[in-house]
């Protein structure tokens, strides 16, 4: 049985009533961190530990003197490799970028998370410019998923590092970016909470983008209340308290069709169990089939929106300096490359119908249920074979990139047993109602988890 | 000399002062568009006689009756054969959709026009598919410019028709649409006021569209008043009325680069004398150059935006139809075919950081001024080679397109004398301050005209 972590507000609470230090969180997740026996050396790119216990030292002592400090002023959490930090060299979890010009300011995501109080304690691991939901990176090595250790499960990516961080205690949340399922997939993987907000949300600037229009930018962490906080960080706002929504106001839809198919046996038996609960507890629960969704695999033939805005980006590197990618990574700018304009504005013009149409059929619904990933985290050791791992990284990414092409703010909640293999219960919710979402995942926690 | 034509608002006078008739005013329009003599055979593709005589007579009655009736009411005008008439099959001057299924509803923008009592008393003749400067159509014929029909001139396009529908008095104003230039064009080779808004300022439903991000639908007429109300009336508003900006509160830029390269020296003489009344007027002229303009041709090089939407909306008609289409039209999509997705994203990216200078360059400036075209109408008769006629293209819709790259409210107002070779002044203003810019357009009207 793995220890209890921390919640943001559970930190928050005992720093402000003296129960802890912030140094004394620091540390613990410093020296986590360092244990040669974990993760650390693998979830890290970079550790700010000079840094963190100086800023944990000050917090400290000005609560030691009775000062005003922000609501979570000394809470440690960790940030994806791919955020600008005033005077480094951003590297999106890759080499690419090594001998470019350091970053000038923090991303104002990260501003907002630094004026809120909270201690970065380093960047995380990712899959190299966030391009898979795998999470194995070939630079940097692969963290493992917090499950079966003695056989080496992937941790779901591209969000990697920053999700095993969370799971053993080396942070107390992560902030990452989902532009298919890189905050879900990673959460349901390590068995932690996962949130895309709606793709606007949270300013994007400072953030190396994967794809401008479907990059968002969220945390992933111990439970909903801490990504709710985050969230509210995130957006500027103050860190607002959540509010549960009673269990007999929501009525979800589980989607029957698509995000089903292929399915493993363990994950079908905990989605079942957590919706019973949520039955059992007055929970409205119906089923439904998106036909729409049948046609994402046509509509992304030629690699969508993502594959044409992730080579735009990348195209004066590609061309300059395509051996310094992984070839794994870099032979997924091939469909974007291929791809012509006419194409492009055909996915966009159908992206927009379809969005209409799924808008209207599941608009009797608080919100619509799916597993996050139909699939359990793969063994590391099989998926050396290009062919394997791109067809499992299809699959892990097939669920959670509904969340992005329909940009509706989506929330992965683990529902296993403790111990088991971890599986993901996806909320997904209309787009610009992520705090609703919230809302009604924050009622919904505890039921799905079976706690 | 050339009689001189109604404004709106005087036909919309003597309509309510009983001085004259909506059946009178629309017998006059028919009559001249029936008129072998004149160009009425190449200016409407459809003529709505009985339907305009009836709603005439019925206006003309419930005025008799001192019934209420809209401002407007009985007031002949015109439309762009792109746009949707229910029952009937949308042409865009092209023979490309005629087996097609008929509109079933008028578009928005004719429904508001309708609705403010506006008669139409038909659909004017274009470039197909609005895809070229010129308004030469190769399925039913070229109308000429009003300016030396004895040579045969070009009417500039798209608006072709709807341009000499109003310069020869067969109706009081047109509707258009301008993606390019295609308002302003034709307004500055017929002699009269063309009016580009911002694009998303009017709404496109049931437009047949050429590039959906650049088209604008505005006014073409002989005033700017009348293209002030006109406007008023697309945008869902009643048609109000005009306040006219004091010569003294406003400071014009003129744009001494780009816009000039290749001028003809008659089109500098109108330009500079226009100018110099407005100064001795006391408007403040400024002039300054624009270096980002030089830009243009290199960021559009492979078809820019409009080249690529205006392929993916053709693409299934182009790869089925193609024997439909007049092969120079046809030969227009080959750079928007050929453009891939990073190029198409790379230019709206560029457009996006060019307007952001451009727009920090000159807010010292009430307005910036430009000739709507560098050249005069060319013969018809030198237009036939396909490199000259290519060429000129280029040179008739450089200026104009400018307008539609910043997305900027443009507008074309005459400022040659009385039957000499038609030159238009180009007013262009900030995005969406399109009544700030018709207010000191209104304001400097009769000095540009040299009334």
């Amino acid at each position: 049985m793995r220890e209890r972590l921390l919640t943001i507000t559970e930190a928050a609470q005992q720093l402000s009533a003296g129960e802890t230090t912030s140094r004394n969180l620091v540390e613990t997740c410093l020296a986590r961190a360092a244990d040669d026996i974990g993760e650390g050396a693998r979830v890290y790119l970079t550790t700010y530990a000079d840094r963190a216990r100086a800023d944990a030292d000050h917090v400290d002592q000005m609560r030691a003197n009775g000062w005003a400090v922000p609501t979570f002023a000394g809470v440690p959490i960790s940030i994806k490799d791919l955020f600008d930090v005033a005077g480094e060299v951003t590297r999106a979890g890759s080499k690419v970028f090594d001998a470019d010009q350091p970053a000038i300011d923090d991303a104002p995501a990260i501003q907002r998370l630094r004026a809120a109080g909270f201690i970065i304690i380093g960047k995380t691991n990712m899959t190299e410019f966030a391009y898979s939901g795998l999470g194995m990176n070939a630079h940097f090595g692969t963290p493992l998923s917090p499950y079966d250790r003695a056989t080496g499960r992937i941790p779901g990516g591209s969000s990697s590092g920053g999700a095993v961080s969370v799971a053993d205690g080396m942070a107390i949340a992560t902030i990452g970016t989902d532009t298919g399922g890189s905050c879900r997939i990673p959460a349901a993987f390590c068995g932690i909470v996962g949130f895309k907000p709606t793709s606007t949300r949270v300013p994007k600037e400072g953030a190396v983008p994967l794809s401008k229009t479907m990059d968002s930018i969220g945390p992933l962490a111990n439970s909903v209340s801490c990504c709710a906080l985050l969230d509210s960080v995130l957006v500027g706002n103050g860190g607002e308290n959540v509010t549960k929504r009673a269990n007999d106001t929501i009525r979800i839809g589980v989607i029957d069709n698509y995000v089903t198919n292929g399915m493993e046996t363990a994950v079908g038996v905990a989605i079942d169990a957590a919706l019973s609960r949520l039955s059992a507890a007055g929970v409205g629960v119906d089923h439904l089939t998106i036909p729409e969704l049948e046609d994402l695999p046509h509509i992304n033939r030629m690699g969508g929106i993502v594959g044409a805005e992730a080579y735009a980006f990348h195209k004066p590197y590609a061309e300059t300096r395509a051996h310094l990618y992984d070839p794994w990574v870099f032979s997924r700018f091939d469909a974007g490359k291929a791809q012509s304009a006419a194409d492009f504005i055909e996915v966009i013009e159908t992206r927009a119908q379809v969005r209409v149409a799924v808008a209207n059929r599941v608009q009797g619904f608080d919100a619509l249920a799916l597993p996050t990933v139909a699939i359990t985290p793969p063994a590391l050791a099989d998926l050396a074979d290009p062919d394997v791992s791109n067809a499992t990284n299809q699959m892990t990414l097939r669920n959670t990139a509904v969340g992005n092409f329909l940009d509706r703010p989506s929330i992965s909640i683990p529902c296993h047993a403790s111990d088991a293999t971890p599986v993901g219960f996806m909320l997904m919710e209309h787009t610009d109602a992520d705090r609703v979402l919230i809302h009604v995942a924050a009622g919904l926690e505890n039921l799905i988890r079976g706690r």
